[in-house]
């Protein structure tokens, strides 16, 4: 078995809750607009805004929006809807922006990993900046291999294409068989990096869906870094340190 | 002489330093990208970003990119760029959402008016959401009537068109004589509402330009809200306690 040197890792839902996140940013934003003005039950207007969502792309200022046109509160004789508008999306910032943590194994995984030699890279789908972004504000920038930040936008090749690990590999100089992928969709980051030769692991934690209904079969299944660790230590002889 | 009713204000380098404060944001993006891997000396950066700032119109993570692509540093063959551009617009965001305060005398002569019964709003040239997200930032909404925020953006209507002034005089059922209107740009915020009958002022302390080109005279000229304070007491015979 050749000696595993490097390991990519998706960002979202993988490295930090993106999706209860996202949900409490959205809940803080509904809340802001209630105390901004907007006159109707939490409830109702979180249940509007899961609609929007449902049937727009992903910009939330233009969300909230089309969120008070739906609404059609009557508040909005008696204030301007960008005050309500604007509260809703500086609470969304705020959440997003300032409490955005990994979850709390990733950055001792992460130490323990760079002190065992082992690179560390990104394999991302998303907006180039925004998720670059994430990971300055996950605090991971310092643990990562700064030129192995791979990110579909950027590329022009998007997942589950198996280009984009393919183009990982050789910017890396690595064989597949070199090379781990840890990633938290069955679909979108398992099968591409298995078929090429990598071994792939499914990050279960974060997961919106389960292995079943894909019958895709990683490497490994982990529920999180610190099972991880024993697998890389057990059978990857990878020298790594408790966390 | 009709009693003095309203005032209305601009919000850029009126209420809070706008421009000193974009170039603070500037400047920490700048050191961010720096510290993100960015191999130039800082005044190099910072005055090319000053040229890309010129050319382009204001969308900020391009800028970057673009800064990127004209400085060529020999560090893009060891970093990501979208590690660096993320540095700086995290960066620019820290600092324009979260240092955001307007000057030290806006909050006490705002409350001070309203205790007065002079009812306060707001008409300012810029994007709709922006320019409400800075009145909720600066923490301004609590003292403004929520109906009587005029964007022009939102309204479709420019500065120094006199018919942002007309509509607002119009929706809050004043005279001109009735309204004081407070900005900093002799150009854009005094010949319009002065020419309508309305009381202008002109803000000096955030000023980019003087009267004297302009050769435009406003009713008064302050160089804090304290000298408007002073003004209202004397001249208007508003009950306004001090501050």
């Amino acid at each position: 078995m050749p000696q595993l040197k490097a390991i990519l890792f998706d960002i979202d839902d993988t490295l930090f809750p993106t999706t209860e996140f996202a949900r409490k940013a959205r809940r803080n934003a509904v809340r802001a607009m209630i105390e901004a003005g907007l006159d109707l039950p939490e409830e109702r207007v979180a249940r509007e805004l899961e609609e929007v969502l449902a049937e727009f792309t992903s910009n939330y200022e233009h969300h909230f929006d089309k969120l008070l046109m739906r609404l059609r509160p009557a508040c909005l004789a008696r204030v301007n809807p960008a005050l309500i508008v604007a509260a809703g999306v500086a609470a969304y910032h705020d959440t997003k922006f300032h409490e955005l943590v990994p979850y709390e194994d990733v950055p001792p995984f992460f130490g323990a990993l760079r002190k065992a030699g082992i690179r560390l890279g990104i394999l991302t789908h998303g907006w180039t900046v925004k998720q670059a972004e994430k990971l300055v504000r996950l605090g991971l920038v310092p643990f990562l291999e700064p030129s192995s930040i791979f990110i579909s936008d950027q590329l022009g090749i998007s997942k589950p294409n198996p280009k984009l690990w393919t183009l990982a590999l050789a910017d890396m100089h690595l064989l597949p068989q070199e090379a781990m992928y840890v990633g938290d969709s069955p679909e979108q980051d398992i099968g591409a990096p298995k078929a090429l030769g990598m071994i792939a692991v499914w990050a279960s934690r974060g997961a919106k869906h389960g292995l079943e209904p894909s019958g895709i079969q990683p490497d490994h299944s982990i529920a999180d870094f610190r099972e991880l660790a024993a697998i890389l230590r057990e059978r990857y002889g990878v020298q790594l340190a408790t966390f």
